[in-house]
Formats: C-alpha cells, sequence, structure tokens
C-alpha cells in the first residue's frame, strides 16, 4: 500500500509544468512551504511557477528563492498539475481558484480543521503543527536533499505557524523536524529576527494604545481594546501594525476571550483570540465571520460604540455555552 | 576516561544528605534543574534540600516538586554535598553561599559564559541553552528514568531560558531534548501557559505606557523608554510588572540598543538588551552594572533626567566602537 504523501510525490515526479497556490492572505507557513516545495521541484528539473494573490508581506521578503513568487501568472500558462497549500477550500487560492480547478491534477496539502477535500490527491492532515512538516515529508519522498534554502523555508513556515513552538499544536515530530532543519542549515535566529524584531516604531506605539484602553468585561474572562481611526491616526499606524495585538492580550491572567475591535472607513474589524476550550469561531459566526475555535474574526457595521457591545454580547454567550459544557 | 558529568553523577550516588542551591532573583531554569535534579536524587534515597535566597515567583508555582524550595535551611543541617545551579560564582548563592562553600563536595553546574570555576566538581557548559540540558544529561548518567514531573520540570528550564526556542543558543540538541521531554510527559504549551500567559492587568498597561513613551536616539539604533514613579502608579504596576518591556523595545526595526529606565524611590533602575554584537555590558559596566552581551542592567542615582543622557551617552560610545569592529 502507497501512502498519500508516496503517490502525491509520483504524480509530481510526472508533472513536467506544476502551478503552487498559496492562500490570501498569505502566512509564513503558506509562503515558506511553496518555496521549500518549489526549490525542491526545480531541482528535479521542473517548471514551477509560485502564485500568491496577497503577494509576500515585507516580513517574509527574506524568504530563500521568494523573488519567484508572482501575483500574475503569464497569460496562457497551462499546468500539468496544481498544488494548494494550506487552502482549505478552493476560494482560499483567491483569483487563482481557476487557474487551479482547470489543472488536470490538483493536489492539496492542507493541516486545518476545517479542510473540505476538493483535490485529485489530498494530504489533509490536522495532527501536523505546519503545512511545513507535510511538505518536509513530501520532499523525503521526492528524493530531493534538504538545501539550506530549502529548510529554512521549510523552518520559517513550522515556526511562525506554530508561534515559534508555543502553541498546542506542537508535538515531538515539530521539534525533531525543526533539529534537522538547522542541521541542514537553515538559521532558526535569524530567522526570528527578520519575522518578529523588525517592527516600526508605530506598531510598538499601536501596541501601547491598544494597551492602555484595555477593558475587562464578563468578570474578567473577557479582555477588549478599541483602537478608532483617530487613535491609529496618531500612532501613525501601517496597514499590519495591528497584527499580535489580540494576542497580547490574550495573555492576561483570567481571560478566555480577547477582542480586539479595530475601526475601518464604516466598518470595524473584530479580532478574537480565545483558550480553554472558548470557540473563537462560534463568536464570530454569530456576525458573519468565521476562523478557528482559538482564533476568528468578523467584521460589523460601525460605529464602535454599536459594534463593541454587540460582540460582548456573543463573547459572553459562548462563555455561558462553555461553563454548561464544562459542568 | 569518565566525564565530568559521569563523575559528578558517582559522586552524588555516594553522597547522602545533598543541597541543591538557586542563584538569587530565581528563573525558570535554575529552579526547573534544581528540581529535576531533586526528585531525581530523592528517588534514588537521598536526602535532599533546595535552597533559593527569592524563594519561588509567582510564575513558577506550578513547577512540580515546588514545595520543597526552602528559603532557610534547617538549624544545624550539614550536607556531603552542595550543588549549585547557574552561579556563575558562589556570591550567586546569596545567603546559601556559606552553607554551599562549608560542604566537604562542591558541584557547580553552569552554562554562563562568565563562570569562574570554584567546584570540587564542575560541569561548566558555554554551549548548552540552559543548565536543563546539562541536568537532563546528568539525571541520564545516574540512572533514574524521566518521569513527568521530572520531564516537566526540566522543560520548563529550557524553554524560559531559551524565550522558548527563540534565543541564538538554541541548537539542534536543544529541540531534541525538548521533543524527549515531551513524550516523557512534560506538558509543553501548559508550561508556556503558566509561565507567559498570566500578565495582570496592570503589567500590560505599564508595557502600555512604556510602549507609548518610546523615543529613538542614534539615528534609530537605540529605542528608550521611562518608567517615571508617577507612571508607575498610574499603572497600578505590582514589583515584576516591568518584566519583559526592555525586551519589546528591542523588537523594533534597526534597533541595537533598548533601554528602559525605571525610577525606584532616589535611583533609576536601568535595563539595556541589545543585538547585532552591540555589548550590553559594556554599557552597563559604565556605571557599576554588569550582566551579558545581550542584556545587561545598572542602577544610577535619579532623577530620570540626569540618568537618561548618561547611559545614552554611553551607549552611543558602544555603538561607535561596535561600528569600528565591524569596518
Amino acid at each position: 500500500m502507497t501512502s498519500p504523501r508516496a503517490r502525491i510525490a509520483a504524480a509530481l515526479h510526472n508533472s513536467a509544468r506544476i502551478l503552487l497556490v498559496n492562500h490570501v492572505e498569505p502566512d509564513g507557513d503558506t509562503l515558506g512551504s511553496t518555496l521549500a516545495l518549489a526549490l525542491a521541484l526545480e531541482s528535479l528539473g521542473k517548471m514551477v511557477n509560485v502564485a500568491s494573490e496577497g503577494g509576500v508581506p515585507p516580513a517574509f521578503a527574506f524568504l530563500p528563492g521568494v523573488d519567484r513568487v508572482v501575483r500574475d501568472l503569464p497569460a496562457g500558462a497551462a499546468f500539468d498539475a496544481a498544488v494548494t497549500m494550506e487552502c482549505s477550500t478552493p476560494e482560499r487560492c483567491g483569483r487563482f481558484a481557476g487557474a487551479v480547478l482547470a489543472a488536470p491534477l490538483i493536489i492539496a496539502i492542507d493541516h486545518h480543521e476545517s479542510h473540505i477535500p476538493y483535490g485529485h490527491l489530498e494530504d489533509w492532515d490536522p495532527a501536523a503543527a505546519a503545512a511545513a512538516e507535510q511538505v518536509a515529508d513530501l520532499i523525503r519522498e521526492l528524493g530531493v536533499p534538504l538545501s539550506p534554502a530549502i529548510a529554512g523555508a521549510l523552518l520559517t513556515g513550522l515556526a511562525t505557524d506554530t508561534g515559534v513552538f508555543r502553541f498546542p499544536t506542537v508535538r515531538p515530530h515539530s521539534l525533531r523536524l525543526a533539529a534537522e532543519l538547522m542541521e541542514a542549515g537553515a538559521p532558526l535566529a535569524e530567522i526570528v529576527a527578520a519575522v518578529y524584531e523588525q517592527r516600526p516604531l508605530s506598531a510598538n506605539r499601536l501596541l501601547g494604545y491598544a494597551l492602555l484602553r484595555t477593558a475587562v468585561a464578563a468578570a474578567g474572562a473577557v479582555a477588549y481594546s478599541t483602537l478608532s481611526e483617530a487613535v491609529q491616526r496618531a500612532a501613525g499606524a501601517l496597514p499590519d501594525d495591528g497584527a499580535g495585538i489580540v494576542g497580547a492580550l490574550r495573555t492576561m491572567k483570567g481571560v478566555k476571550v480577547a477582542i480586539l475591535f479595530e475601526e475601518n472607513g464604516d466598518d470595524v474589524r473584530v479580532s478574537i483570540r480565545t483558550r480553554d476550550g472558548v470557540r473563537a469561531n462560534a463568536i464570530a459566526e454569530t456576525f458573519g465571520g468565521g476562523g478557528h475555535p482559538g482564533a476568528a474574526g468578523c467584521t460589523l457595521p460601525g460605529p464602535l460604540a454599536d459594534a463593541v457591545p454587540q460582540v460582548l454580547a456573543a463573547a459572553e454567550t459562548e462563555l455561558r455555552r462553555d461553563d454548561r459544557v464544562a459542568r
């Protein structure tokens, strides 16, 4: 019996022109995993295109081989196979969904619980802490040795998708793979410095405002903060400066639900992080949003004064359900 | 030829009453490593005392076996051997230095570059990312299997002394050991939650004030912030709330030196973090302080308005030296 990964490796060996697709709003795991696979496939003489609707966020510009990530495919490009990376549905490929669905062979690699199979070949592994774990295995199946560049791209995916080994998804295999990637030349400390230690002054200021404006509800089980457009202007905030703020709210003692409200024109963007079994996605779905049990988001009409009490009420409803489940 | 660790294991097998000593201002590595070794030695029938001048900070109250850590030794206690954990000199044992030096056999386990040998037996290993790496080896030499409690204490030391695997000291061996400890029952995610995700609201507020007050000097190579006693009162700050703030300043793009100034009565406490080869200890030593190349501290007379420009000048001097070295 052949494993799914061995079948995928065989299919890739038999393909000449291969499309690799990141999910929209790309993160370190989708980018690192597609780049590692691209480098491995190129070493086998394949013609590879790496497509990312969101391009490459500045924090990942250091990734080896990043220059091959494109926002547009060459006119008339045709592929023997399309590989989607961390796309739980074809829609997560953004405007490349059409090119994926037109490919004669679709290969889906994903570790999200919410994945709905759509590939001719599927490597769906919810136990993996990152798609990079799956791709490391696949590259082994392909018979390609780990170059420093391939190892660096994989370790970027593994480290960023686990909050640098802090998330509950980390398993012993994740740590052993990280060790192996370091030995193959992946610079862990440099990856951490590039991704997490290049913050603009404005990002620290915005975090400062959010922390000072932190309020609690539900007897301390909910911590939330609001960033009006006026505050964002005062901080000189750049587009990505809000990333990570809701995670900082979640580190407070006793907090089970952390919520950040960001005013954005007439809308309010809501980021939700939870712990101890409280379902962030259940709160977000109340308002047409979605996500994972631990991390979700939604958008409500403004102003902040209208949006905040609605989301707090939904959070309290979910906390009561959680209490019932726990009893 | 016998390894140093094998000789230490043999000496501990031959000792009945053993004193284990933490360094002053104890951290997760000194506490986790002494507790792991205490549990291992007790399983061999030894009488063990664990002494810590600073007791156990609240963040580490979850450690297995933590109830055996004492701030005072029983009157007239005598020992066959004393083991110091991460104490680069006997003075780092605080008021237990006398008991250590009175022991017929002194065993020093340390991974600090700055260690000055003083033990009859020394396990000084600057390549170790944490003393927990050394103690894991020693417990293997002792022939004691890793119980979940021992593994949890060791993983707490390893994770906290590496910023959860973010520091440049992390090596493949560190990650493989972490995997082994998880398999022996150490709960990595629970350790992270206990140490890093129980922050008081006041700590987040104090961080918020510090981030909003961040200023830069030396064309952006220095980032600094000041916390007057008035600001600390406004935040409702508790004694340990300042921990980690200077690390947040260091994550800014282009910053090589991060400095936090905390008013404390008539004094100003100064915390310094650096990167890219700039020596934090050289800056701190200008004012009678000390530390490591990447992390150091000192105390100056107040007020803030006097202390700040002096330390900034010392930082700029060190930056100029660093520029010369780099050329």
